[in-house]
């Protein structure tokens, strides 16, 4: 058949690039991997920055702690009980004049501003009539080692809550107040995102191995305090956007020739799929290399992955993997790889300002060679889809692309 | 905690019904299932009806076989060449007109019309030619035994088929003409489901227990053709709307105690969980209950599931159920089991349009009990989330909910 034609063609494209044996290929994979592993810079805390002022950062805590975190602030509220001040807890305020950017850290934390939240005040009576419920919700949720989504918490008591976002903001608060993360808490997101490859996990007591998973894969679990004994002899993380990229790996075995582990959020990424790659990173300590479009969309999946979102920025430090490689499809493969015309797409109004906005934020600007590419990417107008690469044959991706990218080391 | 005292009331206010022990709880789904596994109606075929008019249906072929049918177009089109007649394919027609639901299947089929798509005539060459080139390519995926997506397909020859909409198109008439589904043809919908409980399968050839899978599952596979050797112990299947639901089902392990197996598609179901919901129905012969929400959104799926969606009607047999049992939450559970005026929420105008629309239905007309929900819904005005439940205790859905409800054998 012609695409077989087609293939070799493309590899003559590459510059006539031999792609050469799976051991020689990993090379520069697995010495940026030692890099990271010699790197001490990786897990800075703000504790061990010492910082001229106040920052307040969550941290995973397990069972007893949060219980005793609940109980110490019950009894910090008794005690002002009877100091005669009343019934009031104390608040980290999670407004953005209270929200500050660590470059030490390359992440968004938040200052010290507490705020009182007193009973006996018709401005707050009601918030603090349920921060006090979702207290108790939690220390029960805890207590039994159960998980629920938000939904579930809000539908406890309707009648008190009234709107979601009501105890859904009151949840943050609490997580802020107890330092502890949302998942501590035992509230936990929906899943979305799968993976497969060379990792083994336990999860709830279950042993699970990601290279026995089929092409289906294995869902990536919503709560991430559930999974333990995580080991893997991946050379690196392939995070990947799409899930029809992702079944085209699986279905490849690409982790057999090349051991790592693949991992997509279809999409936009949940934080369960986050908090799941952040784990993995920090356990094995080995790079994270993306494989996202080559549109301004697939750069604010990066964004993302890399310094979260604002309204979870107290707890940036879990749901952040800071330094995530860019490996494709960048602006400049269009040229390199001889990507046909036709498979190349303007780009909208939208897409040239949602550009333009990512040129100015910090983590592009960070890092000059992001710069260029999005700026090449401007300046021609033209996006394209991981799938471009489908035009040089179904495994062209797999057989071609990421093999020479590796061996070249062809990321930023 | 409060919470305790609340699943009793809410125990007592199931009309002082106790539950009994699992076995004697799963007695009436297991006689539902002798019936199943009795009647001999469930997998009946067009061939076995012996229609007074010709149908056509499309049916999984196994790799040598589409290879074959492949093969025996193209030699019908030399022949048609050597007849002097010239290069032309017979594309069944998949135009509404020719659609037609045949009661004894309870399903939508396609009638025989045939039409010519000549590559001399300026009204179909351009087609004629993307027939030729999708039949290349599936010929290539097929003997490789890779799967794609649609989009992969698309990607392959963008300037001959300009929008994946004409690519699409082409490949489901080729679905018809070579009578099998499209994903005989390897090319896949894209995975969004996930599965967990007393089941076994092997994907890939990998081995699957679905009893191992942590509390995040394992992703349902988007090439229902790589799952063979399933097996269960289960005495049902739980379809189940969300993944909230889903997440507490399978935290606390529900079927441990009741042998089930549990999916979900996360919402809308797509191709790929209609396929596996279908496969485990017809291998394993047990009963599928489903848990959605009591609202005109809920029943919308359970259409999609039980009927299909139009446009794939030639492929209805192998994506649809047809007889699903809607366990809950019904409209009629909310007064019985007393969910709180506060969980109830009032139906919008759209909701109610869209409920009158259902009454209409066929799938719903055909069973007097969902016409009797369906119109207290209406009356009422009222919905309601599975999440409601949530209201008498986090574990309410699988400690006092499912269990009366099994017992009772309350699905209809």
């Amino acid at each position: 058949m012609s695409k077989r034609g087609g293939t070799e063609q493309a590899l003559a494209l590459a510059k006539g690039k031999k792609i050469r044996s799976a051991e020689d290929v990993l090379k520069k994979v697995k010495s940026l991997a030692a890099e990271l592993t010699a790197s001490t810079e990786v897990d800075k805390t703000l504790a061990q920055l010492n910082l001229p002022y106040n920052c307040r950062e969550v941290v995973d805590k397990d069972t007893d702690e949060v219980l005793a975190e609940i109980e110490s602030a019950i009894y910090g509220v008794a005690a002002s009980i009877m100091d005669g001040e009343g019934f009031s807890f104390d608040i980290p305020s999670r407004a953005k004049g209270n929200q500050m950017y660590v470059p030490e850290l390359d992440r968004i934390v938040l200052r010290d501003t507490v705020s009182k939240r007193p009973f006996a005040s018709t401005a707050t009576c009601r918030k603090a009539a349920v921060t006090s419920r979702i207290l108790s919700l939690v220390h029960e949720l805890v207590g039994k080692r159960i998980h629920v989504t938000k939904r579930d918490l809000f539908y406890t008591d309707v009648k008190l809550f009234e709107d979601q976002g009501q105890s859904d903001a009151v949840l943050d608060d609490l997580a802020c107040m107890l330092g502890c993360t949302r998942s501590s808490l035992h509230v936990v997101a929906s899943e979305k995102g799968v993976v497969v490859g060379r990792l083994t996990f336990r999860e709830d007591g279950d042993f699970i191995d990601c290279q026995r998973m089929g092409v289906g894969g294995k869902a990536i679990p919503p709560n991430v305090d559930k999974v333990s004994d995580i080991s893997s002899d991946a050379a690196f993380i392939l995070l990947v956007e799409k899930d029809a990229a992702f079944m085209r790996l699986a279905e490849d075995r690409f982790y057999n020739t090349f051991p790592c582990i693949i991992l997509t959020a279809k999409g936009q990424p949940d934080v369960a799929t986050r908090l799941f790659l952040k784990r993995l990173k920090t356990t094995l300590k080995i790079p994270v290399l993306a494989l996202v479009d080559s549109d301004p969309y697939g750069l604010k999946i990066l964004s993302v992955y890399m310094k979260g979102s604002m309204n979870m920025s107290y707890d940036s430090s879990n749901l952040t993997t800071p330094d995530i490689k860019w490996l494709g499809v960048r602006p400049s493969d269009l040229d390199r790889f001889s990507i046909p015309e036709q498979c190349r797409l303007p780009m909208s109004e939208e897409d040239i300002k949602t550009g333009r906005r990512l040129l100015e934020e910090d983590f592009i600007r960070a890092n000059p060679e992001w710069v260029k590419e999005l700026e090449l990417m401007l300046a021609s107008k033209v996006k394209a889809e991981i799938q471009a690469l489908s035009s040089f044959g179904f495994q062209y991706l797999t057989q071609v692309y990421l093999p020479l990218k590796l061996q070249e080391g062809d990321w930023i």
